[in-house]
């Protein structure tokens, strides 16, 4: 895996160029980048051919473990590993321990295993069973198992122990990592816990940038896990003890703001799981990250009731769908979503975004949608789905233009006014 | 409207073509065929971009009202009726008051009106409204109000009660539809209600004919309303009182057996639920309608556990929509599917249906639909769905094929195999 940077602004901003990951070394991918989000290996609601249909789709899938782990037996007797499993031989796949749209649950780690929840309840994984999956899934990339169960206010003793386990972890997997002939694909990622520590976290990076790994996840910074203003300053200085070489991915972070700020520290790739959380309470983004004359007033107009929108903020149409009551991050709507339940979209006949080239735009109402999402039809919740994974795309893809174009203080003060 | 009939059989099944229903002059359908199920004017989980890569997609959508009726006024202010509100104006529209798809609850209607459910409750329909609403839906084809409450084993006054209100309503619905600019492009259909009384049918049918219908649909002929023995039989002499050239529409028929019973007594059109149900419950059609060469005994293989499949039949993917609980018909697994969630499929590599061209098919594996499935992730339905309405579809293509040659008898006994 080699991080090509093609660009470092005086900041910590970069551009730059992923390539040689894993099996498909003609598919490169630009960052700062998002990934696919899935459930199960395929992007919730959709199918890879409606996926294809998105000028920006990125080149990268993350697969998650929670969604896919019950199924090792069945991977292990199909050839090819998971992309063949999931019928999704044309992307890379990052494969992570954590499902970045669901909020994890504290206290289940213990000194050799680490908890996930697949449909079945929890499933601990030892080093060894997790390196077993590996080996049965052959993901072009994936992180070692790590300890990251630091929520705010945790003792230092807490902080310590998941640092300690995480390294212990790190070490057992790049042994079997190296030693497998299954994973000599396959891309190993550490990753970098300690609450919100500063001298802790600057031991866990520095002892984990000595291994060989390929790239760095850090994980914690999500708004529920640290303080606001601790966020960004941390994350500077972490960074700042990364070989510039090897690529930045970071875990749950997803608001637009919030991603220009982790750029603007370094940051190389995001996931995109916040779009599903978008979609899952019923909203659109609407945020505007170009100049569009003549539109601003109007998305403005949009958004001046953001009250109205939480009582119906805890509802979610994934009844049936397990860990629905934890998905991460923030579950109010934020400042850059309309929420289309709202009355006032009863007979509202603009797309959701003027302008916008998504399916849903092109072809149906928000009164439409609104109708939909009153009536709870599934076709709500795929429609917002694809507008929305198209608008954060094309986000992105501006969020490149404007470090090339040396303008990220420019694009940061237009995202910015979609907050006022 | 015209239905031109090619072929009428010695038995009764006829082949014909119907054209000039509607706005679009250019569309016309072949018979005897299926509507395409939908909700909320989508078919379930799928988009028409997705719809279009179907060969042989319906020319016409069944629209319900329940899953409509709330946003009238929405409509009303939408140029061009319920078409451009729902983002479909390529297709021809038939309005039913029911949702085919489920279950209707008796003892709600009264002297004056009918009852429909809709997201917030119970909507009473008289007349007045039932025809306002047609007036600002516009559909090319929609059926007179009518009271098809007659459950199996209700008294007789409750029969000639629902057949003297239907024809009541039906005269005024015809007043009021023949008035009307707004509906002057669209075509009403009379509905034969009666129960299994033979007299009562009799006298239903003698006088809905005499009015000026473009057509008819016959009500109440669901497993779950009528007698086995009798169904066919009362079928065969209703539609011999019906005028040859105007189309017969039948109400909840699905299963391609009923299918081929209900062609041979003279039926012409028949809706789509019946896959959404097979959808609903995990399944996929896997019945043969085609003779492939070394299939068959495969398929017979995949059939011989129904048992096993009872238990999880009335576990429903929609946790949150609506009436998921009274869907009509059997809600059974028939011999003519296969149950993804079973065991059996956690390692089948194969597609749901051998040789199927189908989306789903070309892509997928049994074994990550089990997966789908068994995680409670919404494209499992998808996929399914997806597959369903191809396999339904061809299903019809064969059968209007097997008439054009004179095979219908092959055809039907190759159906009854799928049941031995």
């Amino acid at each position: 895996m080699k991080l090509i940077l093609s660009l470092v602004n005086s900041g910590s901003s970069r551009l730059g160029k992923l390539t040689d990951v894993g099996r498909h070394s003609e598919i490169s991918m630009e960052t700062p980048c998002c990934l696919l989000y899935t459930r199960c290996g395929l992007p919730p609601h959709l199918t890879h051919d409606v996926m294809n249909t998105l000028k920006r789709l990125p080149p990268v899938t993350q697969l998650t473990l929670p969604t896919l782990a019950e199924s090792q037996d069945a991977v292990d007797g199909s050839p090819g590993g998971i992309g063949n499993f999931i019928g999704d031989t044309d992307t890379l796949h990052y494969l992570s321990l954590h499902d970045p749209g669901v909020q994890i649950a504290s206290g289940y780690n213990e000194k050799s295993s680490v908890s996930i929840w697949v449909s079945a309840g929890r499933m601990k994984l030892q080093v060894e069973k997790y390196m077993s999956i590996q080996k049965s899934f052959k993901p072009d990339w994936y992180n070692a198992l790590y300890d990251g169960d630091t929520p705010p206010g945790c003792s230092r003793k807490r902080v310590q122990k998941s640092i300690n386990r995480t390294l212990t972890f790190l070490d057992k997997c790049l042994q079997i990592h190296e030693e497998s002939d299954d994973l000599k694909n396959s891309k190993l990622f550490g990753v970098l816990v300690g609450g919100d520590s500063h001298e802790d976290r600057l031991y866990c990076t520095r002892e984990t940038a000595k291994r060989p790994v390929a790239g760095f996840v850090l994980d914690g910074f999500q708004r529920s896990m640290m303080q606001e203003e601790a966020r960004w300053k941390l994350m500077s200085q972490i960074v700042k003890e990364l070989p510039e070489e090897k690529p930045r991915l970071v875990n749950g972070i997803g608001r637009p703001d919030d991603i220009i700020n982790a750029v603007e520290a370094g940051i190389d790739i995001f996931d995109s799981s916040f779009p599903y959380e978008v979609t899952e309470r019923g909203c659109a983004f609407a945020f505007v990250f170009k100049k569009h004359e003549g539109l601003d007033s109007e998305s403005k107009d949009d958004k001046d009731d953001t009250d109205d929108c939480k009582q119906s903020t805890f509802e979610s149409f994934m009844g049936s769908v397990p860990f629905d009551s934890k998905s991460t991050e923030t579950c109010e709507k934020t400042e850059f979503e309309i929420n289309l339940r709202e009355q006032r979209y009863f007979d509202d006949f603009k797309p959701l975004v003027e302008l916008c080239e998504c399916y849903a735009c092109q072809n149906h109402t928000r009164a439409y949608i609104n109708h939909l999402l009153r009536t709870k039809e599934l076709l709500g919740p795929l429609l917002l789905m694809l507008h929305n994974f198209h608008h954060y795309f094309e986000f992105f893809h501006e969020l490149r233009e404007s470090i090339r174009n040396g303008s990220l203080d420019i694009f940061k003060s237009l995202i910015k006014e979609n907050q006022s």
